[in-house]
């Protein structure tokens, strides 16, 4: 993760000047971008202080929770904001500590994945339910309602997005 | 950029069925969290089809451009997402470019500053009109009314996470 976590300035002030006569999709994104960084920045500050995690640790284990059989690291790269490299590491790292286990699957033993052991099942629950009580609390002071409308609206900005992608692939 | 671009599949689908029961302010943040990683994914890939640049460039390039005196690297560090000795190298690459320039304030020699050169920023405003212009083409879809009451709404969730910040630096 090349973030200059804690000490990065706001984004949105630093633009605040410049953004004055910008077009307000500009100003959305500008919003969007630095609320999203500003959670994340806590969310990680968290995962650090309370499970002594890292953020792609964390996203890491939610894929394989989600899939009891286990995914291949290609994918969990796929599913995840982490590079094949890295997955790897990560991988290395929590089955080090009994959380993650790289298995064959039956039928094919040119396969491996990875999948969360008990241990790690567990550990990752309680660190589920942490993370979704952060993220109520990070948002008390907004209004149920005011909520529900921005999932809404932001599936419209989602969607549009989406249907405006330059769909090249330029890698 | 430690990121898995273009196959990375949607993490808001990914964890639709794990959604089911969970409360609405975790929704909302994966689904901000996935919009805003649908926007930077496409930024980064017109920013490299259109000008060959990449997305830390064109950030630190943006806030040397709203700073005409320059600015000290570890300055440009903390207003990016670039850590120190990432952006080294940035700006070494954008000199040899000819678009960035590292100068001794008068009254200072201890002190370095990067700045753009006239090449710089005549390339910048290129940029950041394109930039504008993406924004603008990708939320097309989205009714201006709704993007005016996103932008108020999402100030509210950004104030109310400033105000819930665990507050304590574990750096």
């Amino acid at each position: 993760m090349a973030e200059a976590d804690s000490e990065t300035v706001d984004l949105e002030i630093i633009v605040q000047g410049a953004q004055e006569g910008k077009k307000q999709e500009l100003r959305l994104w500008l919003r969007m971008l630095s609320t999203t960084k500003l959670v994340s920045q806590e969310v990680r500050r968290r995962l650090r202080a309370e499970f002594g995690a890292t953020l792609p640790q964390f996203d890491l284990m939610a894929q394989l929770y989600r899939e009891g059989d286990g995914l291949r690291l290609g994918e969990l790269s796929k599913r995840t904001m982490v590079t094949n490299g890295n997955v790897t590491g990560l991988v290395e790292r929590l089955e080090a500590d009994g959380m993650v286990l790289r298995v064959t699957p039956d039928g094919d033993r040119r396969v491996t994945v990875a999948k969360l052991t008990p241990k790690g099942e567990k550990l990752f629950g309680t660190m589920a339910a942490a993370h979704e009580g952060w993220l109520r609390d990070m948002m008390a002071d907004v209004d149920p309602a005011v909520i529900a409308e921005l999932w809404k609206d932001i599936g419209e900005v989602k969607t549009s997005v989406s249907n405006h992608l330059s769909g090249v692939d330029f890698d």
